[in-house]
């Protein structure tokens, strides 16, 4: 394929985003290597400089049980998921909000684009209530768009961390469903769900067998056929929320996939699963 | 090179173009082939999709020929140029204005975008005086780019016919001429001088010889040496002027070679001779 | 009548007028006499001068059956009307927009007003469909006012040619009729058709007898009763279109008056009859 | 001279004077018949009506005497000149901003245009120093025409009393020199001064002798030969200020003249004595 | 009370005012000393300061009958109330327009803030009909509040006189009814009623008894119980009206009390008797 | 002293700061009781309401040292300043971006007012070199408030840790001397140094020996004399800077010291040092 065909396919969906709001879910083993970490930079980056106007939300990955075995806190389990203490809130904000998401923004200060780094707690961006039974995890009540709007408007890159206010404390909210509802209040055109497989699978062993399109209405199938299951459950579940509330396009791909982002968004092919 | 290195290549070019001016002259035999004449519409159309502001300047091809042969009008030579007579005048502006342009303005129109085609008389965009030696053939003056300018604004592809008003009546110009200082006083960023060859070459019967880019101050030696003649001269006096008065970027490039127009813009290789 | 008694008169229709739509439509014999040109000429550019935003609309008028009996193609009809085959209509596109048209844009311009010559052509204003009895005539099916729109917010007076656009190639259409469908997608307050005769006449041979109004619901009536006959039905059917979809004023006058134009639109007096 | 003559001679003045600010002043016999007044008001709506920023200063006339003879105060004269004590001031500040003032405001209202009735101590429009020698008379040494602009951007016609704020309370100014300095904070393009007299005569028991145009270098000769003299002196000398500072028109002429404001402005011929 | 409490408890007032319209009715005995109108024009000129858009509406005091009285009028009564002739008419305007309205404008403009006085008939502010019985006296039938609106927005202080504009002449309002009727076209969130006693009393001769709040609906029992009673009967019809057309906070409250307006507005006490 | 008084003192302020921007530094022991962070928190609300534009820089206060501590890190010191290795500057950043400054973020959310949590990492808004000396240590080099001045627009709260971005990594940079910094290029009226002391004492153990103003050209005096001494020093360096650079009033005060910034911006008095 040449590159006049490559940029003639491109550019009518250069239009089509100049302008429109892109919210991607960054965590998991993407954020492990410096190198694909520089690459989804890379890629939100030249969207911005078109015009797109691209939200990023991460979650903490690894640093956070770093910090938590160096603080020699040990970890207490309620249904197999990890119960959040007073304490470990406030080591998960900051490596949060501290770390992960200054690193972020460091990132993309160094080729010149602006980002700026804030959380469900700025501008009371997302209230939450908690969930007694996992500490201070917390269900998102309400999400007020108002200041990423703002952000984007002056063309700044939002990078957000998932951490919510509560008239109790900030509270720990799952990254993949706080994105999913962001992209939902701010009336996205794209909420892209960046994950460690290429999407779902029909064989979980060959990425060939890749589903490119379902329709919400077929998840409760897939699920009972074991098609959807554990750990992909709840990221089609954001999907299917997404979806059903007006995002027009949401997928699930693969973030270790390099320059992923922009051959979803700029040609025919895409490269993941998509939820309509 | 794969498609996202086309594209990681390409956005910086299209965020630099966005909401610039880029003048392009179109003629010979580039306006003999429909397939040709649709690779160049489909260009501009992809350009001002994503926001580049193109302005298309055409001369008039076999056309004028074609209807002088057929009314009998026999040709009279001045110093080897052909004198434009009275009735000449209104035919020569018939098939501009009324042909070659509107057919321009038709392809544009099929695929969606919005061109408006107008010529040097349409809000005394272009005024001239005669050069009465070979008839009503004019020397332009003046140019208002304003109507451009609103036209550009509104996103509007302006086509352009070489037609200039004077008191006493249309005068016919030389394209390449107007488009350069159509180029300089809508301060362009890109002058575009679409010929049937690749560029100055060193060797006329080697493409690969393509000289890729010229000082304006070396140009005298080049003709000097012959590397520039014939009916190159003029048409480098024209980048010359541009590049002198302001036009960051002007260059000569073939017409006839499929989508050079994307490739000279978006990316790093240029597909001619580049003047500065 | 004294100098402040038409002032007087004159400035509360001035006011009314200012920053509102007129379409006239212009054709007839009164493109034969240059003197009556610039007669209408001047009440355009003085009507633009204070702010009304004038529209023109032109028929070929004896310049098509000029080129095309030079060119020596023979008439077909069909019922009585011409067949407009393959070549007639891009004769009478080149004629209609490379000639008629442009003239008329050269003489607004000599006078310092702004006039832009366009046709349907152009940023797809009319769009028709083929009416193949007739060969290449066309039934509009759309028309966008938006380039109008933008032309007059900036002040200039858009010049437009009865040509239209067809996936199929050019189409003609009859004037009156676009002129009368222009108006009322631009929500005109008044459209004006010139004419051979001063208005509908009781007595065809006195003008004296001219009916100054006319109820679109009596035009039936006068019909039947042959007051309104031969070629002033089509005209009428015009007004009629207009009226009932909007259009405030719209009258037939006589276009070979001096300065008729002035006079229907800035005295109490009117020069022609008016259908509501 | 037939309607369309004055119409095409009449509209160019009206484009040049359309969003230009005239500031008239009114006083003198003009403002003893009520016909004249109405002609005059008539004359500044239809102005307003175009779009013209008319700014109206008014004198007091007749009704000062009447009332402070009603409340049996006598006057006393100084060089000539009324003294005006106290009393005087409040007596003459009811009449003119609550009498003369609201009257005229009241005949533009019957006409549906809109008039604001102001004076120089609404938003300290006028400062001025009190010349103690006439009592209560000032010398105007400010003026911010802030108000007025604000008036006028919102199409009120201001209707202005000449009494001028001071911190030591109201004082009187002369309403031909308040108008004049009103002009040229205002940047007005006329300033027309009625008077009682056709305009700067050579003879003057003949109005046929009238003085055109007056160049602000020859008033003195023409003071010192006697053809300005008297009452008319220092009204030429509000002219010349006017002139010398930049208003581009300032002329004298007779306010007892139907619709000399409209010809005035309107028509080649003019109908005073203009200073430039 | 220390200053940062007073502060404190002040600013979320501020806040809820900045923008906010308020009008102020001033009359009776508050007119008589000139330290209290210096009172209520301080008052005034703060709130305007910080962004509060205060409107003055005001009577005519003791200064008619002053007039009246030394130009020997003597006044006829009907059922009580004062015949307003002709002239008595004419006299009243003079007062309130030339002389209270203008003294008020005065002292805001020593302090440097910029008042505008106006009446009813500028702008045809209000348009009444005539009450023949009482003579000129007017009912409002039309209050048109753009003029009042266009001075806010430029941040002027409006001051009103209580006259009407009819097409058979000017018409005495009784100013309190004339205030109410513009708080509720403005849609002001304040009126307030200053008057020479605290509120409504339970027991008029202990200000103590002062009801801080009623009930709309309860005003016809209170009238019944005699406690709203004499004078206080219109006022409160006032109040009442204003209230139920959807102006938010209407009061009653006493003039004579020093800076009872910005107690009355910046704090939680409030000073007189609130309509709801 | 009255409420009435306070008001009247203190709305000239409110006028004088509406649409202002105050720079705040908050640190040292206003940072230990929650009653004081509260009152602080309040006081910019209350302002911010009003419309004032209040931009609060913080230092790190003890939370630092309690995470070095129970992570184990000892402290290495170069001339008595405490050195930053690598993971120092992870940490410090973690507690200044991700807990004391979200935790100031949180108390003005449930005021209802929006903050936003910043750094200089984000937008790039400052940039530093290393000093290695004292490791990652910076010295700023460029400050660009552009994106404090877009979210001061929209009326957020601009709250700013104290780290600063370079190619290397992000640096620590001393509080005091970033908010100075950030006064001058955001060109603010007023900054504002809260500390442990009242300001600058002739007698340290003195409150009531304050020194109200200061010339910046007094302090080498004030220095040399030993009344300006030890950690003061720095601080008045930060005071005289600003002040030197165009800053209008730099103050430092007490922020132990309830409602200390009301009392120093709405009051006659002030509460701390001035240096001018």
């Amino acid at each position: 394929m040449d590159r006049a065909e490559v940029l003639t396919e491109a550019l009518p969906y250069i239009r089509k985003y100049i302008g429109k709001i892109i919210v991607i879910k960054y965590g998991g083993n993407a954020m492990l290597s410096q190198d694909l970490k520089e690459s989804i930079v890379s890629d939100i980056v030249l969207l911005n400089m078109v015009g797109v106007k691209v939200v990023l939300v991460h979650g903490g990955g690894p640093d956070i049980n770093d910090l938590l075995s160096k603080l020699g806190k040990e970890s207490k389990f309620i249904d197999g998921l990890r119960y959040t203490d007073d304490e470990d809130i406030e080591y998960i904000q900051m490596v949060l909000c501290g770390k992960t998401n200054k690193e972020l923004v460091s990132l993309i200060g160094k080729t010149g684009a602006k980002a700026v780094g804030i959380s469900g707690l700025d501008a009371t961006l997302a209230t939450a209530v908690k969930m007694p039974k996992y500490g201070n995890v917390g269900d998102i009540t309400d999400v007020d768009p108002t200041l990423i709007k703002d952000l984007l408007l002056k063309n700044y890159i939002p990078v957000v961390s998932s951490i919510a206010f509560s008239e109790q404390g900030s509270l720990n909210i799952n990254a993949d469903l706080f994105a999913a509802k962001l992209s939902i209040v701010l009336e996205a055109d794209h909420f892209m769900l960046l994950t460690d497989v290429k999407g779902v699978l029909r064989d979980k062993n060959n990425e060939d067998s890749l589903i490119k399109e379902i329709k919400v209405s077929q998840v409760p199938e897939l699920i009972e056929d074991g098609i959807i299951s554990g750990g992909m459950i709840p990221k089609v579940d954001c999907c299917t929320l997404a979806a059903r509330n007006g995002v027009k396009q949401t997928t699930i791909q693969k973030g270790t996939l390099k320059h992923s982002i922009l051959i979803e968004l700029l040609s025919d092919e895409g490269s993941g699963t998509m939820f309509y």
